[in-house]
Order: structure tokens, then sequence, then C-alpha cells
């Protein structure tokens, strides 16, 4: 199976990261963790990005704040699909990270998903790896079952506290 | 190939849907066309959605405006990546299009590209078509030099314009 | 009487939709309460919707944050008035909620009330109820002069305690 | 059958309103149409709220633009349900309007619909009135099938248009 | 000299109202305090701002939150200078506050003040009665030096402090 | 009559600065008109200011767009009232206009009214020169009564164009 | 004297720059121009900002719109100053342009004029080149003053046409 | 070397402005510190600005919030950089003192950096003084490949740790 990347663009995103590597835990895909900056390592976002679909990676997921640039970088030297967080919690509530993200330019897309939605952002990434791979696309289909069924067991729950 | 699905809320939507149809076109990626709503036509939005998979489409894309729910209904329908197309253009200029179909929750993970962004919706598509098909990452690389060339052109062009 | 479905769509929303179960409570109006979400139980979603009229309902009050699809999803299946609490808290302050659950489009209406604002949901509802109920009118017009005198209560303390 | 008064702050929000009184129309609900403002005569919005109720009115709907406070004071002076037309097109594209009209605090609840929703204000008034009407309920439905059958008429000229 | 009114909607606002009272004793300008809703007390609202003028009261000052009426409530009753606070902290920090409260229609001024900004209400309600009453003028002459040395005395200790 | 000074920003503003004229005029209030720039001519604004109360001024509009300092350069330089206009029209539809004018710090209050409010910022000063002023006061009531009969008689209109 | 770069993001933003493009030529400061894209020529910024310095450039000046790491990318490749301009227009009215340009992270600053701001952004780069350079710092004072004497002059007719 | 002025609005700034001068500590540039405030101290910002060349100064960044006129006011009685510090927190989490700051006029501009970004203004004044100043720009180069290291130490910890 390809390997899913997930790059943030400072250590202080680590919280939010942890969060996608959780659930890339719970699918069982193959994954690697970076800390790189567009702005403090550029050069090796473009080396890692320009080398991604031959060392095996099939998605690349962005974690950045603020200005949020990393995704833009990945995007824009290679042809995977990125996915990128906006990280909130800032002055603007991720409002910053969240336009810088995804208002792209025609021909560089980026993938967004919702301020500080890292688990969303590797349920997208299965979905991309799964569109080749059936097997995943079942455990995925699984998943949503479980999800279903979870907060029914919620419904019983709470539907029966209150009823007279 | 897999198909590309290509949804819009409304037939008033069709002017930017019609931008992501010429991109499909040029990229000669099989796809269909719907205007089907999440709120006047649900349940054909979960029949497309539940059979998509078994019908062929590798990648759903959804183009809606102002509450834009489709993206997110078709999401909650199926596992194949789902591409949302905030459309702008009504009293907030999109940013209620946008939000309504970035901030997802947990599980059910919508891919937003920009407001109107019906072409970077398409690019998003094949790169995600392109994770399991070398031919098509070659071809959106030479695009993206194309692009890149095509940009050079210009900078030429104005470069020398203004050198005095 | 009819009764009133407060559905939230997690229940993480339980505390802002106690607060709409307890001006049941004080109205007297018959109620149920459930977790259903409108992308992790579409189906039940729908079930409930379509037969809600049949069932005995005559409002439903929907509470749900982010890109909230809640309302309309209930709005889409059914023509009983379906009442949208956006729920605050997260990165944007609610305003995702809001646009997601007001900006609805032509045909499928959602009356919005306030962020959290679940307590005038239930109000709205018990108004909507007593068009046809004049007992339930009175009630309501009594609770407004309570809310009126108690206002007047504590206008004459603070008045007094600031008087010179 | 209760009347359905459709109140407008400004001549100014004709346009507005009169796409209300088509759907009035429409569905043949009895309405009246006023001019009145929150502000340049408050005297008669007290009044035609306070009497609203006896002189059979069930729904009151209020359209107004910028810091609209009409649908409030309509709200603050009778329980029967106000539904809120937050008018757009100023400088700040209908935020203004938006956030007046809905941000009620508790004990006075107005049902807000979009920004412009006009339409939108009458279908909820509608389903308001149905509650206790089955008659109009079954009209309201066949309404919706309507729409959906005119959704997927649109469908299928432009899925043949573009299939190949 | 006339007297101030400050009004506040909801008894929760005291907190910013009281910072207002401060300044009120500070320049030893009469005052009155009341709490009175523009949807909860409508009649009190038109009474107190129908008979101000003639009471004595020279400017009238609101405080209230969320869809903020009260300031143009009583603007709307009366054609003494009505000064609005929004008050903030809410979902949305007090926008909500803000464009209820500034945003009037033609005819019906509200002065507004910064969010929470109930000193400057007071100050500005002092600059409004010393138009006519140059003894408060020179008081509102000597707090303006007295501020500016203030400034300047904190500057000379922090200038002082990291100066080499 | 103490008189008014309405002071623009840039002779840009003059279609917004005309219409407080038209008001002025109609009121019969003394005014002067000046273009004065709080960065391109700080000393001009700070010796008007300064000068303003002996010059027999009695409030100060001022109108200005963008980062708008006008109003907060005047008010740090006199302790008349002084009413602030935030032109609209720019990119951000003159919420940065509003912002800036606003949201003064604690000493130096700026009375603002609407984006593009220039009519009552007129209605604002006369309102302040009526604090001691009966015969304006009266002036600014019959106004009140001619404008809220003059939508009673549109209301008249409407009502009957529309009523079957 | 250092010359100054004026970079577009593409030749979409040629009118923009072109008001840059004036001033220089007023100020008389050597520049070139280039379009040159973040995100599609990634390595042709990199390039140029590497070289700037000792290519004889001691400015640089960015104009992007939408998600615009233009100024950042720059930013990132050298330590000259780097003057983003956020360009308008869109959906969002560049809001989404000065997040992205202006929220850069610590330690790789742009220094961000307003939007559309194409002058501003070259006095600015002009007072940065003016720091070692009197003659050019009084040329600006000179502009400077002729700016505030234009301002009089359109005071002057201002003031006289409205005076009576 | 030229010197930096370090200029707050108010005392309350002081822990934003520390971190401005760690950084001057840092990088050795010589600075003094004020508090002087648009509005309280007018007399005090024109006269440093006036001065601000001939005393030795090169760069003058200003910390404000709210209606953060600091920036401006500088920049309208000097033609050195200024460059302007947003200072958040408040109740719109800064976006006031963000648009108050950048949103300038033409001809008299303001560097902005972002929300709180004291550090980086810091950087943007040693960018600026190292325009005529090879031996700061080396080290300026200096800081930003330690920077760059530290992000890829981080990253070796980070991406060790995660390895399987």
């Amino acid at each position: 199976m390809k390997k899913v990347a997930v790059i943030m663009g400072s250590d202080s995103d680590l919280p939010v990261a942890e969060k996608a590597l959780e659930v890339l835990e719970e699918l069982n895909i193959p994954y690697v963790v970076h800390v790189y900056s567009a702005h403090r390592t550029p050069e090796e976002v473009r080396q890692f990005a320009e080398g991604a679909a031959e060392n095996g990676f099939g998605v690349i997921i962005c974690a950045a704040g603020m200005a949020a640039h990393l995704a833009g970088a990945f995007a824009a030297n290679c042809v995977l699909p990125v996915i990128g967080i906006p990280v909130g919690g800032g002055s603007l509530g991720g409002m910053d990270a969240l336009l810088s993200t995804v208002m792209m330019p025609s021909g560089i897309p980026v993938a967004t998903v919702a301020i500080d939605g890292a688990k969303n952002a590797v349920y997208l990434a299965a979905e991309i790896l799964a569109v080749g791979d059936e097997a995943l696309q079942q455990r995925l289909l699984a998943l949503r079952r479980a999800a279903s069924a979870a907060v029914l067991e919620k419904d019983k729950k709470i539907f029966e506290k209150f009823v007279k």
C-alpha cells in the first residue's frame, strides 16, 4: 500500500498531527511524520514533494496555522493529492489558516478539511487510497457502520433517559 | 479508468460546473453530470452515492452555494473521495458555502477547494485517480510544466515591456 | 397536543439540548429526544422526518455545530416546521453553524434561532403549536408577563442601589 | 385559515417582499402587507403586534435590513411566531441584518431565514399554519414533489447534454 | 445639570454598566440606572424615552448584547442623543451587538462606542453635556491633560527601564 | 447656535459628505466643510480641533474610509463631541472603516454612526445641539413625526395595492 | 541606488502592479518587473529571491491574490525586506489575500500594505531605500509636502463652495 | 548603526513589546522604548516622529490594539519606514487592530506584520537596516540557517519517534 506523509509546519502543531496518527494506526496505513516549514525549510519541502511519488507516497497531509502555506508549497511541487489541515487556536480562530489553505489558484489544488480536522484528513487520505483498493474501501465502510451504530447506541441511552 | 461524477445542486450552478467539465475533457477523464439537490432530491443523492463505487465512479465532485450541504450529503452516503466546490456570488460572497462545505464533522470528510474553484476540483480528482495510474500522473506533470512555461512566457513579455 | 422532537447531531451537544428540555418541561409540552447525525445516521434522519407528522410531532428542533446540516436534512424530508439551533463554541464561535443552518435554498426553510439559542428554539416551537391552541397562547403570554415583571423587579433593585 | 402579515421596514424592501407575496398567492394563503418601521412607527408596530392574534393572524413575516430590529419588535409584542427576513444588499452584504435578526435574547424568538430568503419565509409560515391543517400540509408535500420533479427534469436535460 | 440615564438590557450587563457609573461619579454628573429590555419591557422603554427630556435627562446610554436593539428602541422614541454600548463576550465576540447597534437606518441615529466601551460612553455623554457648559468642558480638558501626563509618566518608567 | 464642522478625509468622500450637508441645510444649522486628512495634513487637523470650541463649533463630523483615523485624530485634540462616519465601498465594504472608527481606546470617544450614515451623523449632531436648545428639539420632533407620517402614507398605498 | 523588484503572481495582477510602476517612475527608482508564481514557478521564485541581494535589489514587492503565498515564498528565500500587496476583487474582497500575506510565522516577516495598496508598497520601498539615502529621503519629504498642499488646495475649493 | 524605536500605545502592550526587545538584543541593534498614545499624547507622537531621522533612528515599530492609529500617526509625521504590530486579544481577536493598521490610504504606508507579530516586526526592521549593512545581512542569513537547522533537528526527533 502507498504511504501517507504527515507534515506539520511546526512542532507546536504536534497535538493536531497526533490525532491524525491515531487514525492512521487504526486504519493500518503506513506513514511517516515530518516537521517541515514552507518558510524555514523550503528546500526540504521541495525535495520531499518532488520525490514523494517515487518514494512510495500516495497522499501528503499538511497541518499548518496562520498564513498556512505548507500545503500549497507541497502541492506546487508534486501532483500527488495534498490534504491541508488549517490549524486553529490563534488570534483569528483559524480563519487565516483556512483561507490560506483553501483559496488556492487554478492548477494547484489543496484538498482542505475543517480547522483542526486532523482525523478527517486521514479518513480522506484513506478514501483516496481506497479508490484502487477494495479491501480498504470495505474497511472504511465497516468503520462508517460502526460509527453509525455508536451514534444509535448513544441515541438509545439519551432517548430513554429523557422519555417519560 | 474510473469515472468522475460532477453534481451541481441547482442548474444555476452550471456556469461553475462547466469550468470543471472543460478540464475533464482536457484530461480525457470519463465523467457524467447531474443536477441533484441535497434538499429537493435527497433520495436521488443517497442512491447515487451508495451505488457510485460499484457503478465505476472514483471521485464525486459537488458544486453548491449558500448552506451548501450537497458534498456533505454525498460524503455521508459513500466512502469515495468527495470534492466540494463552494459556489460564490451570493450575499456573503460564498463564505456561507465555504464554511458549510469544509467544516465537516469527524468521520465524514469533504475535500474542499476554493470558492468557485471548479477547475481545481477536477485537477484534484485527477490527482486522486492518478495515485494508481502512472500515465495520468505523467499527464498531470506535463500540464504543470506547460502551466509553468506559460507563466514564464508571460513573464518574458511583461519583463521586456517594462525594462528600460 | 402535538409533540416536539429535539434532535442533536452529537451527544456532545447535550448541554445545549438540555436547556431546551427545561423549557419544554416548564411549558408542559410533550417531547422526545434523539441523537441523530445527518452524516453518520442519514437513514434514521430520513425515516424520522418522513414519519414525524403521522407520529404526532408538530415541530422538530435540531441542534448541531460546525457545517451544521442536521436541520436542513430534516427540513428536506418533511414539511413540518424545523427549527435549527446553531451550536457554537468551536474555532469560529458558531459562525459556521449559523451560516450552514440559516442560508437554506428556496423551498426548504429552516427557522433559525441564535447560536446556542436552545431556549428560544422551544419558545418558538411553543408559539407554533399555540397558533391553534389558545390555552398555550395564554400560557406563553403569562410567561412573557412574568419575564417582564422579573426584569422590572431587577430594575427596581438596581435603580435603588445606585440612586443617591 | 389564519392570515399571514407581511411587514417591510421600508418601501425600499418591496422587491424582497414581493417574492413573498408570490408564494402566498401560489399557496392561496390570505395575507395583508404593511410598511411599518420599528424606529419610525414604533407605535403602529406595537399596536399591530398586540392585536394580531385576535385579528386573525397566525404568523407575522418581517423583512428589514441593516440593524434590522423589525422582527424583534414584533416578537416583543406578541406570542405569534414571527419570521425574520434579513434584507441584504448594503455595505456588509446583509451580515448586519442577519445578526440583528437572529441573535435574539432568551424568551423572544425570531424564526430567521436566509438573507433575502423571502420565499422561504412564506414556506415556513405555511408549514406553521399546516401543523393544524392537513390539507395545507398535503399541498406543501405536493409542492415538494413538484420541486423535486423539476430538479430531476433539469437533471435529465443536463445529463443528456453532457453525456458522450 | 441635565442627568444621564444608564440603561442596561439585562442585569447580566451590570459589570459593563458599572464601569460607566465610575466615570459618572468621577465627573460628578447626576445619573440614574435602569434595567429595561427592548424585548421584555418595551412599554417601559417607550415611556422612559418619551418622558426623558422633560424629566431632566440630557443623554441616554444603553448597554446591550447580541441582537442589541435597546439603543435603537430608545432612539426611536425620543430625540435626545442616545449612546449605544455593544456588549461583547458572546459567541461572536460582540460583532453581533456592534452591528445591531451601529447600522441604524436614516433618521434614527445611535452614537455607538466600542464593544464594552462603557467608559467612553460616559466621556461622550459628558462631551455632549459640555457643549453648553464651559465648566464641564474645562473639567474634561483637565482630565485629558491628566491622562496625557499619566501616559508620559509610564513612558518615563518604561523608557528608563530599557535604556542602556 | 453653535456650528457644525463637516470634515472629509479626501475629496473622494464628497458624495457621502454632501448627504450630510443636505440635512444641515434642512435643519438650518450653520456649518463649514473641510477636506483635512489625518495623515496628509495632521497639523491642520490638530489646529482645527484645538480651536474648534472657541471658534464656535459645537460638534465635529468626520467622514473617512479604510483605516479611518480622522475622527479619532479630531477626538484626540479636543473635547467636543466628534461623530465618525465610516465610509464604505472599498474592498472590505467599509468594515475596515467601521472598526477603525468605533473601537476607540478609553478616554477618547468617537460617536460612530452606520457605514455611509452621513444623514444620521447630522441628525445626531442636531440632537446634541438640541440638548440645550428647546426650539431645535421641537424641530427634530416635528421631523420625526413627518417621517412617521411618510411611512404611514407609503403603508397605506402598499396595503391597498395588495389588499384583495 | 539599489533596485526594486515588482513581482506579480499572475499577469491578471498587472493592473494593480502598474500603479506601483507609476510611483517607481515618479520617484526615479530603478526596477524590474516579473510574473512569477509561488505555485506554478516555485523554482524561479527561489532563484530570484536567493540571488536578489547580490543582483543589486534592495526591496522585493509581491502582488498576489486569494491564498497569496508569493510574498511569503520570497521572504522564505532571502533576507531582503519583502513587501506584500494583497490583491482584492475576488469572492472575499481580498480578505483571503490579506490574511495569507500578513499572518506570517515568526522569523519570516512580510511587510504588508493595504488590499490593492500598490502605491503604498512603492512608497514603503522608497522609505526603506531612503534609510541610507538622504537625497531620497528629501524627495519623499517633498512629495509629502506636495500631497499635503494638494489636500489643502482641495480643501480651499470645497470650503468656499459650501461657505455661505 | 541606526537605532530602532519601539513605541507601544499603552503600557498594557508591554508583554507584546518585550518580545520585540528580545530580538533586538539578540541582533544587537540599538533601540529605545516609549509609551506614546496617538490619542492621549498626540503631540509627543508628532515630535518624536518629526525628529526621528535626525535623532539617528532608522525604523519605527509601533504596537497598538483596537482602533490602532499609532503606526499611522507616526507614518503621517515622518518618512522613515514605520512597522505596525496589531495587538490582539480583545473582543474581535485583533481584527480591528489589523484593519486599522494595514488599510492605510495612499502615500502614507505602514509595514504591517501579523497580529501580535512583535518578533517579525524586529526581523523586518533588521532586514531594512541590513539593506545598507552587509554584516547585518550576514547575521540575518546565519539566523535563518540556524532556524532552519532547529526545524530539522525537531523533524529528526519527531520522525524517529513515530517511525516504526
